[in-house]
Order: C-alpha cells, then sequence, then structure tokens
C-alpha cells in the first residue's frame, strides 16, 4: 500500500514536471468547467475578505480589537470567560459629553445641552453594538460556516481531482509508450479520475447554484444596518430638539449685567504677621523660593512680567 | 527694572512658599469668583477633550489618523500640498463588495446584489465626508478658536492675577511686620491686584455668559449628524429594495436539474506518447519528480490520498 501510494505521487509529479518542462497537454477540462472553477475561486476569495472587511468595518479601530483579541486570549488560557467589549467612539464621546455636562452643573444651559447630546450618544452606542451581534450572528457566522464547510468540501474535491488526473494522465502516457501499465491498472485511474470530476462539479454547481442564501444574508446585513441607521436618526431628532430648545432659552435670555467685584467687596483678611517668626523658617523659605524662581519653569510662568 | 523684576518674583516666591509651608493665609477670593473659576477650568478642559474625542469620532481608526498626519508633515516639508484622504471603513467595504460583484458577473444574481450593495456603501463614505468637513468647519473650527483665543486670555488674565495677589499679599504681610515696603509700593501692588481681578471676572464672565455661541455649535453638530443618518437611510432604503429583489428573483428562478459531466463529454484528447522521448529530458523530469515529492508540501497536499 505505501509503496503503491508512493507510486502514484511519482506519477502524479512525472506528469505535472512532463506538462509545465515538456509541454505536453493533459486531458483538458471544458469551458463550463473552467467557468465554474473561477466562480468558486472568486466566492472563495470573497468570502474570506468580506468576513475581514466587515469586522473592520463594524470595528474600524485596528488597536482596540488587538486589544481585545489579546483580552481574549489571556482569559482562554487562564480559563476565565472574560469578554472584553469593543469601544464605540460613539460612547466614548457621549461619556465625555455627559461627564462635562455634569460638572458644568445643571445651572448651566451649555451643560444641560451637552448631557443631552452625551445621552443621544450613549443610545446610539447601544444601537451599534445591537447592529454588531446582528451582523455577527446573520451574517458572519453564516459566511464562516460556508468557508469551513461547503467552500472546504468543495476545494478538497478540486485538489483530488487535480491529483487524479495526473495520475490518469500519467498512466495513459506510459501505456501508450509501451511501458508495464496494465489495462486494470488504467481503468482504476480512470474510475477515480471520473469519480472526482463528478464530486467537483456537483459541489461547485451546489455552491453557485445556492446563491439565494448568500443574497439572503446579504440582505440580513442590509437591512440591519438601514434599522441602525433609522434608530440613530431617530435618536438624533430628539436631541437635536432638546439641544435646539436649550440654545433658544439662551438667546431668550434677559442679558445680565455683570458687576465686577472690587478688593473692597471680597474684605480682605489681615494677613498676620507673627504667624511666621522663627527665623529658621523664614530662611528655609528664602532659600526655597531662590531655589524655585531658578528652577521651575512651572512657578516663574504664573509670575511672569507683571 | 530687571532688580525690581527679579525682588517681585522674590517676594511672590516667598508669600507662595509662606502660605504653602507656613499655613498663613493670603486674600480670599469670593464664593462667586471661585465658582466662575471651576467652570472656565471646566470649560478649559472639555473644549480640548471635546475637539479630541470628535476627531476619534469622525476617524475612529489611529492607524489612519497617524499616516494621514505623517502624509501631511511630509509634503508640508517638500512644499507639495498632498492631501491624503481618510479611508472610511464604508468606502474599503463597499469597494471589496463592487469588485467580487464584477468578478462573479453580471449574470449571477449575488454578483449583482453585491454590486449594489458596494454602491450603497460607498454612497455612504461620501456622505460620512461631508459630514466630516461640516463637523470640522462648524464645530471642531469654532472650539479650536475659543481654546486659542477667549479661552487663552482669560487663562492668562487669571495666572497674572495669581501672580499680582502673591505680590500684594507678601507687601502686606512684609508692611505690618514692620519691614520697609512704603505705602506707595503697597498701594502699586493692590492697584495692580485689583486691575488683574477687574479683568479676569470680566474675562470668565464673558466666557461663560457667551454659552449660545457654544450651545449653536454643538446643535450644528448635532444637526449634521442627523442628516448624515439621514441620508444614511435613503441610501439604503433603496439598496435593500433593490438587494430584496434580487433575492426573490433567485427564489423564484426554476431549479435547474444539473447533469454532471462525464469524462466521456470531455473527449479527452490523445496524449502524444512520442512527445518526450529523449532520454536525459526524462531523467531530467524523474529527478525533479522525487525532488518535488521528498521536499514540496505544496505539491503533495493536491496528490493527497487518492
Amino acid at each position: 500500500m505505501a509503496f503503491a501510494g508512493l507510486k502514484k505521487q511519482i506519477n502524479k509529479a512525472n506528469q505535472y514536471m512532463t506538462e509545465k518542462i515538456g509541454g505536453v497537454e493533459g486531458t483538458k477540462l471544458d469551458v463550463d468547467f473552467v467557468d465554474m472553477e473561477r466562480k468558486t475561486d472568486v466566492t472563495y476569495e470573497l468570502v474570506e475578505e468580506l468576513q475581514m472587511k466587515t469586522k473592520e468595518f463594524l470595528q474600524p479601530n485596528p488597536t482596540a480589537r488587538a486589544k481585545m483579541a489579546a483580552v481574549k486570549g489571556i482569559s482562554k488560557l487562564s480559563g476565565q470567560a472574560k469578554a472584553s467589549t469593543y469601544p464605540q467612539a460613539e460612547g466614548t464621546l457621549g461619556d465625555c459629553l455627559l461627564m462635562y455636562g455634569k460638572k458644568l452643573g445643571d445651572d448651566s444651559l451649555f451643560g444641560q445641552a451637552l448631557q443631552e447630546m452625551g445621552e443621544a450618544l450613549k443610545q446610539m452606542a447601544d444601537v451599534k453594538y445591537a447592529l454588531d451581534d446582528n451582523t455577527k450572528q446573520n451574517f458572519l457566522e453564516p459566511l464562516h460556516h460556508l468557508q469551513t464547510k461547503d467552500l472546504k468540501e468543495v476545494m478538497h474535491h478540486r485538489k483530488k481531482l487535480q491529483g487524479r488526473r495526473l495520475d490518469y494522465d500519467c498512466k495513459r502516457r506510459k501505456q501508450a509508450k509501451g511501458s508495464h501499465v496494465s489495462d486494470e491498472e488504467l481503468k482504476q485511474a480512470e474510475e477515480k479520475f471520473a469519480e472526482s470530476l463528478h464530486s467537483a462539479q456537483i459541489g461547485m454547481f451546489n455552491l453557485l447554484d445556492n446563491d439565494i442564501e448568500q443574497i439572503s444574508q446579504l440582505t440580513t446585513f442590509a437591512e440591519g444596518l438601514l434599522e441602525y441607521h433609522q434608530q440613530c436618526t431617530e435618536i438624533l431628532k430628539l436631541a437635536v430638539m432638546e439641544i435646539q430648545e436649550k440654545r433658544d432659552q439662551a438667546a431668550s435670555r434677559p442679558k445680565l449685567e455683570f458687576v465686577p467685584k472690587t478688593l473692597n467687596d471680597l474684605h480682605p483678611v489681615d494677613v498676620i504677621a507673627d504667624d511666621i517668626n522663627g527665623n529658621y523658617l523664614n530662611i528655609l523659605i528664602l532659600s526655597f523660593s531662590i531655589y524655585i524662581i531658578i528652577n521651575s519653569n512651572k512657578i516663574t510662568q504664573w509670575s511672569c512680567r507683571c
């Protein structure tokens, strides 16, 4: 068995080299078959790239993606099921607006407007997460399944076909040349070649004919994306209304006449002169002062030219 | 003059250290002033972070942003005005779909559906570019202006105030302690302190009172974002309809009965046995064959077990 296997491999390599170097033509498969092969190859590349590009589309920050993958790897190794979520840009901006809006306080109209917009952005981040999940489940997973099951099988049959064709052509050539290849041997090789030709054709036909599956998945993706943008539109419509209201309130607010306070208004506390009298402390303070003046850029910044 | 300046700096550093180490209290500014300071600080940080986060929101891929900045730097150095554009994720995915859609050909319904979706995504990328430009012009640039003009001025006045307050307090303390600080000197320091107090208050009040500007800019940003999502919704509505139509066409297409071709259908060309007769060539082919079998994983892959 091992010897027969090696012999077949030698046959195939022999035929491959004879065709490449010697220019001998092997059995040609017809135009329809070649066209199916081309379309299958395109589908194969498409399915690979589509998954990659869709992931990039959903999570456009490669640094965050790499970080998530690393965390996933580490938690897998350590046996913990710690899931890290992708930081949506909407959410990060929303958090920023919310935080500063709250810091400015509810008495500030700008603060209120920031909070409104922040909330809207956070909601949009949630909707984006839903789009992520939906796309993963109904678009990326079926594509991955197609890649690892059907496409893998078809590619396997095509590779087998290629090998068996070489073996068959080699035996046919040898027999024609008068080498010792029995009719039985040639018949067996032909049968195997025919069998693979059948499987490869059926596999490719089924793959290409089943494009309704792929169109359906693409439809689901497009519908999900549409829903996402529709939901964002609804969220933003409300937010814009609220913020416009704040703007109008700010515009109609009576202009305050600001009277800046004078030093007298502040009633400066009399500095108790005797607080520091110890000579030691005074010397310490003086040395520190000189040290600061000479060395610190930061301190000299606020004591710039008066 | 130089000596007077140094003396002032020593005074300020002395007072600063006296307050920090000695625990002496300087002139306290009132609650309203401190509250204005806090709000100004919040605005200062907000304006800084808002610009950064908005840029990240518009262009979430830091690698692409860094590349653009590098290209901009290089083209500036070399004197060329070569502008590089940010690769929108929509556009990249759209290009991918368009390319494979065209490769599958117009006779493939899946190919047609891919092209429809690809076109829609490319349109969405254009709309995103418009959002980018709009946000930069009407939101980020005004924020940058606020940061580099008004806010910078207010912060400058506040720093000056801090220095002049220290100088004034130091002189007051020294005079109370009986050091040689003339009334004239103290009066001058007080006047400068009062002047800065006035400028800082007016500056902060104007900044905080002018929040209608900031709310208006935020409104413009929100409106732009709303418009973007509305336009994406419109584009996707059409695309979804088109793709659904392709799906329905694929579903209603009569199922083809596929008859796989047999070897006989292919009419295999008779391999001319005499093509290769030179002994030298045969030995060459044999050695190559053995070499390939032993070394090449690639070749053995397609000649796997038959």
